[in-house]
């Protein structure tokens, strides 16, 4: 059984959702009751454990697996947590397919705790105490990877530093990840934060409010151009005209070697609802066309640095990406 | 008598609001009932006119003027026209006051009335037959402006030209102008559209989306900086990195040359609630502290042309601003 905080009810109300197979991980994923990209990655591996805990055959797994991987397209973390899974299954006898399945997903959790709290230091470290105001999107925090977080995780450790005054956090429509959830933990965390419309930032930041901006990734091109939440493109333009840093944190299981540029990224296309209506109340004229990108790609020359459980790319391009994956 | 369609009801209900005195007109401006840069001034010179033609005392006059200049101080277009029937009403004999306020108001609507079709058809001209879909912001139509607006004025031009294909508007958080009020009039025009959140513009433009971005302003200095809806400086940057026009429309009552750059512009800073709930459902935790800048400034070089009444200044700088002013 996994038990996870139904994000679409924060912070209205604190709803724990009991999940017990694959299908009702994927639902949880795919309508975002369970996100982030390192989380979905965990959630979608004891997902596919505990789809074999019921039915341990091998064909069932690859179907499982399936399901879970196609939840949500962008973030490579989720089919390279459920693809792990499914090759510890596979290479077991048949009496331990179950066994192997849930001890790999507890091996993906481990280290996806152990990177947030490695992202979180060598992040602060990297920004350093004269980065006093952060601007940050969407939700990177403990509601979106174990641990600490991503993004958010540095920014909680560079509070814990005492370097941090403050934090402006994008409302991150159409979601509202950023006026819901971020502004949550901030809260939670007692970090002193004023939440923004997305479309502000740009603004802010050439008017100086913020002295570097950090965010989270959905994926990482091997070029090091970034898939992340939509809007993360027009911050990165922002930063740079303001001449202040822009930071990409996630674990190196964001990186797709595979994935030559960001134009080879998918770009998932979520329901127009989402941006006709707001949690319930409807904005346009009935029924108005409307177009709804989950995501949008940064290219890597636009990002000062990623920051990774394993340290610091900086500059980003293909052969420092390289070097953190540990690959030829 | 003043009617005006509330827009805030917009696009639930058509509601009409009846307006009496300075007072009644200052509060729809406050509010946004009245909104646009060159309705505003339309309202607030017949917001004065009705004034004195209750009570057509000169001390009346200054301090009703006051009230009204002070609704919203970021449009220059509101204290311009206000002034004006100020200084109409005040040259003449005590028992000509009232009559010679509302004809001061009555030459500025039918000004600016003339200056919207004027600026569709510069506009268009400006654009050309190559630009078939274009991205805008907020709402400048004739919800905005008396006629057919300014931006989209020259949008619907382009159309009747038969030369325009679609429109990608933005949302435009937090008062939802573009999803509210230009959805519901490109409806109202058959003209094909679709609703984006705003921060997906530029990773849209980044993918070829648009041929041209058109907006409207709120002030424009001397030296070509424009102040306009927030998000508007963020469009100019995704503009200049697609390589695309980014052309800004207005009418010249709108250029402010007491007013050297961007930097001596006030930028309005609305309430918290705002951001904190949409159309009054809450989005934030309760008490979610809130920065929310109403405007922003977009400087002159990310500008391909300032379109307006009398022609168009492109490049924009103070020269070609100057020169459309018609003074020395």
């Amino acid at each position: 059984m996994l038990w996870a905080l139904d994000q679409t009810q924060l912070p209205d109300r604190e709803v724990e959702l009991e999940l017990r197979d694959a299908a009702s991980v994927a639902a949880a994923i795919s309508r975002l009751a369970i996100r982030g990209a390192p989380l979905i990655g965990v959630a979608g591996g004891y997902g596919l454990a505990m789809e074999l805990a019921h039915d341990p055959r091998p064909q069932r797994a690859r179907s499982a697996a399936e399901q879970l991987s196609g939840a949500r397209p962008t973030a490579v973390n989720l089919s390279y947590a459920v693809n792990r899974v499914l090759k510890a299954a596979l290479v077991v006898a048949p009496g331990e397919l179950a066994a192997a399945a849930l001890a790999e997903a507890r091996r993906i959790h481990e280290t996806e705790l152990a990177a947030s709290a490695a992202i979180a230091r060598h992040g602060a470290e990297h920004l350093g105490p004269e980065v006093r105001r952060v601007l940050t999107h969407c939700n990177t925090g403990a509601l979106a990877a174990p641990g600490s977080g991503t993004a958010l995780g540095v920014v909680e450790e560079l509070r814990q530093r005492g370097w941090l005054e403050g934090v402006l956090a994008t409302e991150t429509r159409p979601l509202l990840q950023g006026a819901r959830l971020t502004a949550w933990e901030l809260g939670r965390l007692a970090i002193p934060h004023e939440v923004i419309v997305d479309a502000a930032a740009p603004g802010l930041m050439a008017a100086g409010a913020a002295d570097a901006v950090i965010v989270g990734c959905d994926r990482v091109a091997a070029n090091g151009d970034v898939a992340n939440k939509v809007g993360t493109y027009m911050l990165a333009l922002g930063a740079r005209a303001a001449g202040i840093p822009f930071v990409v944190a996630g674990p190196t299981s964001t990186i797709d070697l595979e994935c030559p540029s960001g134009e080879a990224i998918t770009i998932e296309q979520r329901v127009p609802d989402e941006v006709r209506a707001l949690r319930g109340q409807t904005v346009t004229p009935p029924g108005t066309p409307v177009r709804n990108p989950a995501f949008d790609v940064t290219p890597a020359d636009l990002i000062s640095a990623l920051v990774t459980e394993r340290g610091v790319a900086a500059p980003v391009n293909a052969q420092t990406i390289r070097s953190l994956t540990g690959r030829p």
